[in-house]
């Protein structure tokens, strides 16, 4: 009959028995070692024993131990050493020191760990079983208190990628990785979020989007990310105008009195278990769909959106490529938000070349600037505007294929700039700036056309990779400025792009990236083999 | 055009250009720092740069750079801190520090590296690509020069569990395998090998086998490991009696004398890459078929053997589960070993329960006499027989059908044991040891039955347990000795095994296991529903 429960899991009388013999029984193989403190932080918890005494104890190199040193106790991931650690000895880097309090020549006891329970589901997973709620819930539990190392959760990661999640997982893992963090809890409505699957250079809706929601009414505690591959994050950018690092006191303060704020998720607790994942998955570059979709749900749950607004670009070099997968995706999110609570519009846009004209921190804030005072590049003023009105008719504020138009209003009348205003002043910033006060670098080169023709593509990664060599996100005034769209027509001479730079060797550095990346495409008709 | 190969692969000059242009791009993205090394040996070529001064150059966790000191270069992977290696720091670990020869305080040059090319490969065996001989060529070689993170190499290992490996892939995975470390040329015909599949408690084989076979005129340079999870490993056990740890050209000198040797595989540098991805697959649990094979086949082919025999014992507690998936297996290896210019016989054997009487160095040494000596456990003794034939009748030495006898004799004419000697003097062992100087631990615990009846499972893996809990392998005269077979009926009382030990708390130790791991079941019945 089954009585008990161990990690959600429901086990008989007889394997609870045996489990807990198992637990006793390990309890007799420990030692103590001697603290041989290593004096650098990894952000991992990975100690190092000596081969030879942890394989007396039966500790291999990846087994998981528990550390106890008075009261506090710590699961770590064994390295091995045989030289540099002597019999007798534990070397405990920064992290796993201060955790346990250990200072060198301190006492501590090194007990193997049984194999946690989220080896098996990972195991369960790769064989292309489904896991269940609860031990979805354990692996995040497991991840959270580091008893995974990388390899088992880059093995969890490709599992997924190659096996795919159903609809019930996926739902789990978001509120498994929602409850692995901090949540925001401001008891009005409605709340509203947006988010952008990314890939696009210089599109940097989120700062006209969040204003004119905030000045419609509309509650929206956006919080975003620093820049990973891309010239810049959003937070990276609206770090120009005003201060992002907040905690979730703080971004609660400043939502309940603007409606909207700006801020890093980063600096926030919020979906923990995400961040872990993401370590692993960015230098694989592994996106799994399920993954994908529970890493943003759960931002947005987090932050208790009710309505949320997802772009999904698409296109040459744009993160999804045809409109195939864009829609699967696409309704992908809107089941899940369903069935989450949350009432999601997907909106597939042409991604395959930048929005706006800035790419880098100060040059994408002046586009801002130009398109909350109604004016503006046109691509990025629009496709703000579309997203916007599908919020506002999403939450009900008005009625359907009106939205649009009415965030065009919001624009025109000046009530988006002067919330935006608002919000700078909220989160620590100059509410009086002018686009003149913004930062471009004093360093310029202007990239001509070498012959006449038609632009057939403007590469996003080539641009986003130039302005990162020219200083972006960390100069605030580096970047480029583009003056073309596809399609245009130019002649030899004609200004393309301008590159700024903060520096000389950055600006040069900048110049010697065109020759790699090729941004601007002349008239290239065979595109499919020309590679 | 194709006219230029980078790893194996044919570029267009196109292509070639480009690279050329992206590596001398990164030229200039490079910067210096002060060595702070880190007192300690991690066994991985981990280094720890400074969070901030990282991004700034376009470096991220887990990314690879090319440090440069000197004349010396070597590729790591990063760490990253934010607080202990400040902006011009880089923390150096013992094994990076002596492979770059600098010291604290010296300075050396750290360059963001491209993405090796197995990053891609990676990916395409993710997404159910197969890979090219020069793919997987690349993936070896950049496994061997660390330029793949334990996330990525999990993501592999991961990959090809799922999507399975073709032959073609397989065979490439062998070579390039062996083509990663060191081999063995003896110049000399025949060349035989066996191997065991594993999990089976006492299962010594090989120590009957190398002797039968040299003192038969086949050479036999038998590579062996120490145990993992296992009581003991071929490589432990022969240690009793002589030293393991030679080097490719000690093992020739031995085999070139005595046609036949036993030493420990893992003291060699042969099938190098193996090792690296052991250390991954180990933890996680995870043999997918085709690196088993790889794995297996490539330690064969690095001796030069011709004639490879594998036992692939089947049964509950066997790693094989079942007939169906060990004559899948065994094909496999029958397939690939021809492609590899191997003929190999793989024999399906009983391996549900334990083989010989002991288990444990000392108690399984004993068990190899007394089988060299004609008498000894009739399992072991015939299972060793019927192996060592194989490979005769393989060989042309005897005829199809007569190797079991011809073995046999080779028992009973002491010409077996007379080898023996030889090769554990040889190796630098006493020829002269008897049975009597065997180590047996001087502590020990009988084991009765605690009621009358049949047994129906004696577990491979709570044998390998318990004598693992009394000291072995590290404790050479540590086991269990076993008195009982599968089917056997036995009154309450009766001895069923004996549990050895070289201290007392090693002993109790063992005997607390008894009570976790149950390693004889009496007259269970309904196996498939009691678990």
């Amino acid at each position: 009959m089954p009585n008990n429960k161990n990690n959600g899991e429901i086990l008989s009388q007889e394997e609870t028995e045996k489990r807990k013999r198992k637990i006793a029984f390990w309890e007799h193989k420990k030692y103590i070692c001697l603290v041989k403190r290593i004096d650098i932080k990894t952000g991992k918890n990975i100690i190092v024993l000596n081969t030879d005494e942890a394989k007396e104890n039966d500790i291999y190199g990846g087994y998981r131990v528990v550390l106890k040193h008075h009261d506090k106790e710590l699961i770590s991931i064994v390295d091995l050493s045989s030289e540099m650690v002597k019999k007798g000895e534990i070397g405990i880097f920064g992290d796993v020191g201060e955790a346990l309090g250990a200072k060198d020549g301190d006492i501590v006891q090194v007990q193997q760990m049984e194999r946690p329970a989220s080896n098996e589901y990972i195991r369960r997973k790769l064989d292309g079983e489904g896991l269940s709620e609860n031990q979805i819930k354990t692996i995040i539990t497991d991840l959270m208190m580091n008893r995974l190392s990388e390899a088992e959760l880059s093995a969890l990661i490709t599992a997924v990628y190659i096996r795919g999640m159903g609809e019930d997982e996926t739902v789990a893992f978001t509120n498994s990785i929602v409850d692995s963090g901090e949540t925001l809890t401001l008891g009005v409505e409605p709340i509203a979020d947006k988010h952008c699957i990314g890939g696009v250079a210089g599109n940097r809706t989120t700062m006209v989007i969040v204003p004119l929601l905030a000045a419609s009414g509309i509650y929206i505690p956006k919080t975003s990310s620093r820049s990973i591959t891309s010239a810049a994050g959003t937070a990276d950018t609206m770090e120009v105008l005003a201060p992002v690092d907040f905690s979730i006191a703080e971004l609660k303060e400043v939502v309940m009195k603007a409606k909207g704020a700006m801020v890093w998720g980063g600096g926030m607790n919020i979906a923990a278990a995400d961040d872990k994942m993401i370590k692993i998955r960015q230098p694989l570059s592994l996106d799994p769909r399920g993954l994908l979709l529970a890493s943003i749900l759960a931002k947005k749950k987090a932050v208790g959106a009710k309505y949320v607004a997802i772009d999904i670009p698409i296109g040459r070099g744009a993160k999804v490529l045809d409109m195939e997968r864009a829609e699967l995706l696409g309704q992908d999110f809107i089941k899940i938000g369903k069935r989450l609570g949350m009432t999601v519009e997907t909106l597939i846009t042409d991604g395959s070349e930048p929005v706006g004209n800035g790419i880098g921190c100060g040059l994408e804030c002046k586009d801002v600037f130009e398109v909350l005072e109604g004016k503006g590049p046109d691509d990025l003023r629009n496709k703000s505007c579309l997203i916007a009105g599908k919020i506002l008719e999403l939450v009900g504020k008005v009625a359907e294929g009106d939205g649009i138009d009415v965030a065009e209003h919001m624009l025109q009348n000046g009530k988006a700039m002067e919330k935006m205003r608002e919000i700078i002043e909220l989160q620590g910033g100059n509410p009086k700036v002018k686009i003149d006060d913004l930062p471009i670098g004093q360093y310029k080169y202007t990239v001509k056309a070498e012959k006449d023709g038609k632009i057939s593509h403007i590469d996003n990664k080539g641009m986003n990779k130039i302005a990162k060599a020219a200083g972006s996100p960390r100069d605030k005034g580096a970047g480029v400025y583009l003056y073309r769209v596809k399609g245009e027509k130019v002649k030899t001479g004609d200004v393309l792009f301008d590159i700024y730079a903060e520096s000389e060797a950055k600006l040069e550095f900048a110049i010697k990236g065109l020759e790699v990346w090729e941004p601007i495409e002349l008239e290239k008709f065979l595109l499919s083999t020309l590679r």
